[in-house]
C-alpha cells in the first residue's frame, strides 16, 4: 500500500478504522485488489515508478458521511481526492493527482430529485451518470433531453465540474454553465448551498443562479475547495426535429467568409447546434500529389491547394450546421443560413438529414445499429459508449493503443488563426517526432465564441512511447502558449504544465487560487495538485 | 468632512497627499461640495443622520493608478469605495455602505478597447456607460447591438458586476453571463486577470471564460474582492427584424398552461425577446364592483375574478412574445407559438408590432419620439434615460416623489407560484400600512427559468414616510424569505437584511465568503460592508 507522504502508519490506520465506522467495513478498500481498480486505465505513466496511485478508497452513502470523512482526514491530516464515478478517462479516471491520497468515491450517492416538468430543471448527485439521467427522463415520459459527452457512463456532475461539453443545442452543450445551483461539502465539513439554494426553504434553488453576493460556485469546478454533493442542471425540452445541412465553399480564402458567417449566425441564435468545419482534403492525405504540396519546405501555399482541390474537383471546406427546433423553424433558419451563404462564390449545399422527435422505437433502434464513432447519437441526447472504439483493433488499425490523452487549446474563432493552428501543430508535432496533427484539422465548436483544436495522444504499455509522447504533449503545451493559446482541461500528470502556461503577472492567477486554497481547506486535505493547486505543505516540493 | 472610523486625521491626511500626488490634485476630492456630489441621489436615509456618506473621493486615470491608490489604502487602514460611474441609483448610487470611506471614482477609466468584429466581443472599462459603448459600435457600422438597462448613463461593468438585467435578446439579457474575461487590481495591489486572460499574449480572452483551475470571476460580482478594471463583453448581432406577437386567455386557471407553454418556447430557443405577463383586469382596479372581489376577507376567489372577466369582455391573462432574428424565423416561431397556445381554449393572438433593421432614420426619429416608459428603445439595444419619468409630476400625479429603490425577489417560473406571490404580497403589503401591490402584478422574465417579482418603494424628502417605508421593506424582505424567496440585488442599506436572508446552515455561504475576504483583503480596505460581507476588524461592530 502506497501510503500517503507525512502520514504515519498508526494514524493512517486509526482513521481507517474510523472511516469504517462511518460508512461501515464493506465500503473502505484497502487490498492491493481493491486499490488497484482505482488506477487510471489511459494513464501516460502506466507501469512506470511515477504512476499515481491511492493508498485506499472509501465509498460513502451520502453528504453527511461525507461530512464525517472530511473531519477525520482533517484530524490525521490525510489527503483525500474525491471522484464522482471515476470514468473521466483521458483526463486521470480516478486516480489521485498525489499518490498516497485516499480517493473519496463517490459512486454510491446516485440519487436523481427535484425534477421540476415546468423549468426543466434537475437535482443530482455526483454518482449519477449519463445514462441514469437519460432513464430517469425517459420513464417520465422524455420530455427533457440531457447533454451528453462522449462516453455516457461519466458523472454528471463530474463532467460540469471538469468543464466537459457536449452535442445538443446552444449553451446546454457548455455543462458547467448550464448547472443551476451546487451543495458542497466544506473542507471543514460543513455543507454550504450555492446561489438560491442559501435561503432556507429555498424555491428557486434550480432556478437562478447567482444568489446574492461575491458568486462562489465557479471556485468548485476543476478545483479542490471542495466535495460537490449536489448540483442542478438546466434540461433542453424535446425538440420537435433535427436538421443538418451542409455547404462547401471552393478555396482556402474562403474560410474567412464561411467562419465569419457561421460566428454570425450562431451568435444571432438562428443556428443552435453542433458546427462541423472540415477540409474534404483531407481524405487525399498521404496522395504524393497532395503530401508534396504539404510537406513543401517553409509550408503549404494556399494557391497550390486551391488548384489541387480544382484539379480534383474538391471544395476546399465544408462546413455542416445542424438545427433543433418545430420543422418550419428549422426550414426557414436553414434558408436563411444558406441566404447568408450565397454571397460566398461557388458554395454549395446539401441537405443531409432530418429525424423527427419523439423518435419512433424502430427509429432509435436504427440509429444505435448505424451507430459509429462519426455518427453518434449523443447528439440527440442519447447516452452512449461508442467512443471508445477511438483506437480499437479493426483490419486498418492492426496496433490498438491502450488509451488516449487529449491536448486542446482553445484558439480563436476566425480563419486566421485557424490555418495558423493547422501548420504551426503540423510543423510541431513532426518536429517533436510525434506521428503529425493533420494539416487539415478542424476545430471544435461546442462552445460559442471560441474554437477547441484538438489534438489526441495515444497511451500504450509501452514505457518509452509514453515517454516521448510525454516529451511530445509538453512541448505542443509550450508551443501553443507561445501563440497565446492555452488548453481548457487536461489529464491530471500535465495539471503544473497547463497551469504553468497561465502565468500572467508572475502567476498571480495561481497565487491567488493559492490564497484562496490555504483560506478554506488550511490542512489542505482536498485533491492536492488538482489543476495545478498545491496544499502549503507540498507547494515547495512542487517547485 | 466624515473620516473613516480608526483613522486618525494625521494619517488621513497623508494617504490624500500621496493620493495627489498619484492621480495629481484635481482628482482627489475632499471639500464638502465635491463629496457631496457623491450622495446617493435616491438615499432612503437622505438627510437623516445614518445616511451612508464618503469621506473624500479619488479619481485615477488606469489600472496603474488604481494599484497606487489601493497600496496607499492599505498602507494607512483606510477605507475605499469603488464606484465605476456611481448611477446606479435605487441601489446605492455613489455613496458608500460605510460612512467615511472614500470613494474610488474610476469615471476616468473610460477606453474601449479589443473590438472583435469577427466575435462580437469588446474589453471596456469601468467608466465605459451604455451611451458610449452604443455609439462606439455604430460609428464601425452597427454590426452589433449592446444589452442596456433602464437607464443608459450606468456603466457596463458596473451594471454587470451587480447582475444587471437588460431587455434584447436570450443570454445577452444577463450582464454578468455575457460578460468573458475581467482585469482586476486585488487588495494587494496586483493586478490580476481571469480566464484566458491569464495567458501571456492572450489571444481569447474575450472568447473562452474559464481558463483552466477554479474559475474565480463570480467572485468579483456583488463583491469587495477586488477593484474590476476591465471587462469583456458578448455583443448581440444585429437581427433582421423584430416581432411582438400577443396571446390572451380568459380564465384564472389559464396561467398554468400560459406559463409552461412560454417556458417550453424559451428553453427550446423558439423565443428569444423578453416575455410580458399582464392580467388585463388590472385596468380595472378601482372600480368598486371589482375592489371589493379583491378585497374579500380571505382574499380574492379565482372563480368570481373569471366571472367578472367574463361580463366585462375581459381576458384574465395576457402574454407577449418578442422574437428577433431573420423575418421568415421570426414568421415561423411566432406561428409555432401560436400553434401551441391554441391547446388552451379561448386563446385569442393580435399581432403587435414588426421592425425591420438597420433602423432608417427616420425610424429611429419616430421610436425616440413616441418612447415612453412602457415603450422602451431599450428593447432594441439603444440606450436611454426615459426610465426616469418614474414617479414624475405629471396631471394624474401631482406629489412626484424623490427616488425609489426597488425589492425584486426571485420566485419560481410557474403559475401557482406567481398567483401566490401576487397574495402575499398584497396582503403584507397592506399590513405594513404601505401602498398595496397590485392583485395583479406581472413578473419579470429577463431570464430564463425563472421570474423577478418586482415591488417600488418610493423615496421622498420626508423622513417619516422613509421611515416607515424601511419598516415596510424590511417586513417584505422577511415575508418573502418565510416562503423560500428572496431579492438578487438590493441597495446598500439593505445589504445586510437581504444577506440575512441566505441564511442556511447557520449562514455558512456568508462564513465562507468571509473566509475568502479575510484573505484576499486582509485589511478590509475594500468596500466594507458590501452586499454584507465587513471586514473582520468591524464584523462585531454590525452583528
Amino acid at each position: 500500500m502506497a501510503l500517503p507522504s507525512d502520514v504515519s502508519p498508526r494514524a493512517f490506520a486509526t482513521a481507517i478504522s474510523k472511516w469504517q465506522s462511518i460508512v461501515g467495513r464493506e465500503w473502505v478498500f484497502t487490498s492491493d485488489e481493491d486499490v488497484a481498480l482505482y488506477r487510471d486505465s489511459y494513464s501516460p505513466l502506466a507501469g512506470e515508478q511515477d504512476e499515481r496511485v491511492a493508498s485506499a478508497a472509501v465509498a460513502p452513502a451520502n453528504a453527511e458521511e461525507v461530512q464525517k470523512i472530511v473531519q477525520v482526514a482533517n484530524t490525521y491530516k490525510i489527503p483525500l481526492y474525491p471522484i464522482s464515478t471515476g470514468k473521466n478517462l483521458g483526463y486521470g479516471g480516478s486516480a489521485p493527482v498525489l499518490s498516497g491520497s485516499v480517493v473519496l468515491d463517490l459512486k454510491r450517492m446516485n440519487r436523481i430529485s427535484d425534477y421540476d416538468e415546468i423549468n426543466g430543471t434537475v437535482l443530482v448527485e455526483p454518482g449519477v451518470n449519463y445514462f441514469d439521467l437519460y432513464h430517469f427522463l425517459q420513464e417520465r415520459g422524455g420530455k427533457y433531453w440531457i447533454d451528453c459527452p462522449d462516453p455516457g457512463w461519466g458523472s454528471v456532475i463530474g463532467n460540469a465540474l471538469d468543464h466537459g461539453a457536449g452535442y445538443t443545442a446552444g449553451d446546454h452543450r457548455n455543462h458547467f454553465d448550464s448547472h443551476c445551483g451546487m451543495e458542497v461539502v466544506l473542507a471543514t465539513g460543513e455543507v454550504l448551498r450555492t446561489g438560491m439554494g442559501a435561503v432556507p426553504n429555498a424555491k428557486t434553488w434550480q432556478q437562478y443562479k447567482y444568489g446574492i453576493g461575491p458568486y462562489i460556485a465557479g471556485l468548485f469546478g476543476q478545483s479542490n475547495y471542495g466535495v460537490v454533493t449536489k448540483m442542478g442542471f438546466w434540461l433542453y425540452p424535446q425538440p420537435d426535429a433535427f436538421f443538418r445541412g451542409s455547404v462547401t465553399v471552393p478555396k482556402r480564402a474562403d474560410l474567412a467568409p464561411l467562419v465569419n458567417t457561421v460566428n454570425r449566425l450562431e451568435n444571432l441564435g438562428v443556428v443552435n447546434g453542433m458546427i462541423g468545419f472540415q477540409s474534404p482534403l483531407a481524405a487525399d492525405l498521404g496522395k504524393p500529389a497532395l503530401q508534396a504540396l504539404i510537406d513543401k519546405p517553409g509550408g503549404w501555399v494556399d494557391a497550390e491547394l486551391d488548384r489541387y482541390a480544382a484539379d480534383n474537383g474538391l471544395p476546399n471546406w465544408s462546413c455542416s450546421l445542424a438545427f433543433f427546433g418545430p420543422t418550419e423553424v428549422v426550414a426557414a433558419q436553414w434558408k436563411y443560413a444558406k441566404e447568408c451563404f450565397s454571397a460566398i462564390p461557388g458554395a454549395n449545399f446539401t441537405n443531409d438529414e432530418t429525424i423527427s422527435f419523439p423518435l419512433t422505437a424502430q427509429r432509435l433502434a436504427e440509429l444505435k445499429k448505424k451507430e459509429t464513432f462519426a455518427n453518434r447519437n449523443v447528439e440527440f441526447g442519447i447516452p452512449s459508449l461508442s467512443i471508445f472504439s477511438i483506437g480499437a483493433r479493426s483490419a486498418s488499425n492492426p496496433n490498438p493503443t491502450d488509451g488516449h490523452v487529449w491536448f486542446s487549446p482553445i484558439i480563436p474563432r476566425n480563419a486566421e488563426s485557424l490555418m495558423q493552428a493547422q501548420r504551426v501543430f503540423y510543423q510541431a508535432s513532426k518536429e517533436a517526432g510525434l506521428p503529425p496533427t493533420s494539416p487539415f484539422s478542424g476545430p471544435v465548436t461546442c462552445w460559442h465564441r471560441s474554437f477547441i483544436f484538438i489534438m489526441g495522444f495515444p497511451i500504450y504499455k509501452d514505457p518509452q512511447i509514453n515517454k516521448k509522447n510525454r516529451e511530445g504533449f509538453r512541448k505542443m503545451v509550450e508551443v501553443a502558449a507561445e501563440h497565446g493559446w492555452a488548453e481548457y482541461r487536461t489529464h491530471t500528470i500535465y495539471y503544473d504544465d497547463i497551469a504553468d502556461t497561465y502565468s500572467y503577472n508572475d502567476h498571480v492567477l495561481r497565487r491567488f487560487q493559492e490564497v484562496i486554497k490555504d483560506a478554506v481547506d488550511p490542512n489542505g486535505i482536498l485533491s492536492a495538485g488538482r489543476y495545478g493547486i498545491w496544499p502549503k505543505h507540498l507547494r515547495k516540493k512542487q517547485a
